[in-house]
């Protein structure tokens, strides 16, 4: 089956689960509003497609992990969004679900995302017990505290010097890790030969999202830019220069790339992360970055 | 080992999990402010005395389960004091997370406990592996969408007649539902004989939570009381009267214990349900309610 209809079919199947009576109706419509439509889905499909190379031995876990990464990425944006954090209108070129329905409504619809992801796991993997700890372990290692995205977004209410490799790591990197290694896991496939794909292109991405904060249009974007100057959030592209930061992305491709392991599914997998790489680089600046 | 020792135990053990680097610092405290000292831990000693009247056949995996119950509550409570809910200042006689230490990480507390939660049945349980989906199926049930604790709060933010035994059972009931039955779980008995327990006494806790935002003290309470009227909420004494209110109590906790079924802890259970009863009620009202 085409990788887009297994995640929004996965994703269904989960959410079903959590908003089928309809009621409360609010709190239902909005969490659907969070999920669909979606953006690039780029980590479920790097847990996908890790799990294709590596055999997909089975994939209804994969569709579980897949699915969970990318609510728990959802939820993490419905939460980014409040106003206590960057107090964004816009997102995927549509209201943010606080500004769609209400802040207390966006703050259930965050918490229904994470208790949905790991309900997900349990439950669709009744036929691969065996695969259930390992994959919310993976999950919650990658969300939670103290090295993924709640730390990454907890780093920003910390004062004085920041560590920004381990921030960056926390924030954007964590999750692409634990798409690969979750994808491994789903597979019966040695999963520490992962963790280097996931850094490289985790750190990729941080530097693509800088990149288009800095250089892309709200057009392309579907949400402002220039958030990080106006929020003064470290911005690689403000600290390094546009040639340098533009460098830095075609090597951390390049180590992704190259990190892929020996395995059935390499070169598809190779193509996929290349292909990826264009299209996070803003158009305007896609023949500089060529 | 005593009950609240092994309660302190679990959270101890779980929340070291998520904060043994210290890192970073503000929310690493922030997490540890939000469960201890604790409250009176009512729903996971309810857990451990069902489990316990059981046999406790695997104690870790009832500890995960207690444990787990316990920071999904506190995770409802830190989020639901926040501005946009209760905007509630006091808790337990201390400040609340968002007023402690920012509402930004109020928000990420929650989150982290939320998914502390699940990885810690999930590790927990590595030597009882076939218990991890069923309680994570329990614990999910209980705190998420469609019937658990999110939606009690979701009701909240309907409009026009909402039905006030399905808001009740999913704010409140669903906890003590939850709890009984994982306690049932980890014990290899059959949770479906516990669903009464749960069912009563999570009715009777929400009665008695009326109560005593209607007739106690803050000094007893350690929160401001008169919020329901203040915030517009339905309440049992206001609707119905004070005397019918504790008499109502009083039936109610009559059905919780009549439900323990036949089991070796039953006459420990009955006990610990009675003394519970007398300590929800308010002081001043004490004498009319025996």
């Amino acid at each position: 089956m085409e990788m887009s209809k297994r995640i929004e079919g996965a994703l269904e199947r989960a959410v079903l689960h959590a908003t089928a009576t309809g009621r409360p109706k609010k709190v239902s419509d909005a969490l659907r509003y969070a999920i669909f439509p979606g953006g690039a889905r780029v980590r479920p499909r790097l847990c996908l497609a890790v799990a294709a190379s590596c055999g997909d031995s089975h994939p209804r876990a994969a569709d579980a992990a897949a699915a969970a990464m990318e609510m728990l990425h959802c939820a993490s944006l419905v939460h980014d969004d409040l106003p206590c954090f960057d107090d964004a209108d816009l997102r995927r070129g549509k209201p943010t679900v606080h500004a769609a329905y209400s802040e207390p409504l966006a703050v259930l619809v965050g918490d229904a995302l994470i208790i949905l992801a790991f309900e997900t796991i349990a439950r669709e993997c009744a036929l691969t017990p065996q695969l259930i700890a390992p994959l919310i372990g993976t999950v919650g290692k990658a969300v939670g505290m103290p090295h993924g995205l709640i730390a990454g977004q907890a780093w920003e209410s910390e004062t004085g010097d920041i560590p920004l490799a381990e921030y960056h790591r926390a924030k954007t990197a964590s999750l692409f890790t634990g798409a690969c290694i979750a994808g491994a896991v789903a597979a019966d496939a040695d999963p520490n030969q992962w963790h280097g794909v996931g850094d490289a292109l985790g750190a990729a991405y941080q530097v693509a999202d800088d990149l288009r904060d800095f250089a892309g249009s709200q057009e392309e974007l579907g949400k402002p830019c220039g958030q990080d100057a106006m929020n003064q959030r470290p911005n690689a592209v403000h600290e390094n220069g546009l040639d340098a930061t533009l460098a830095n992305l075609k090597g951390l491709v390049g180590d992704a790339v190259a990190a892929i392991p020996e395995c059935p599914g390499a070169p598809m997998l190779r193509k996929l992360i290349e292909g990826e790489a264009t299209r996070l680089v803003p158009k305007e600046l896609a023949q500089s970055a060529a």
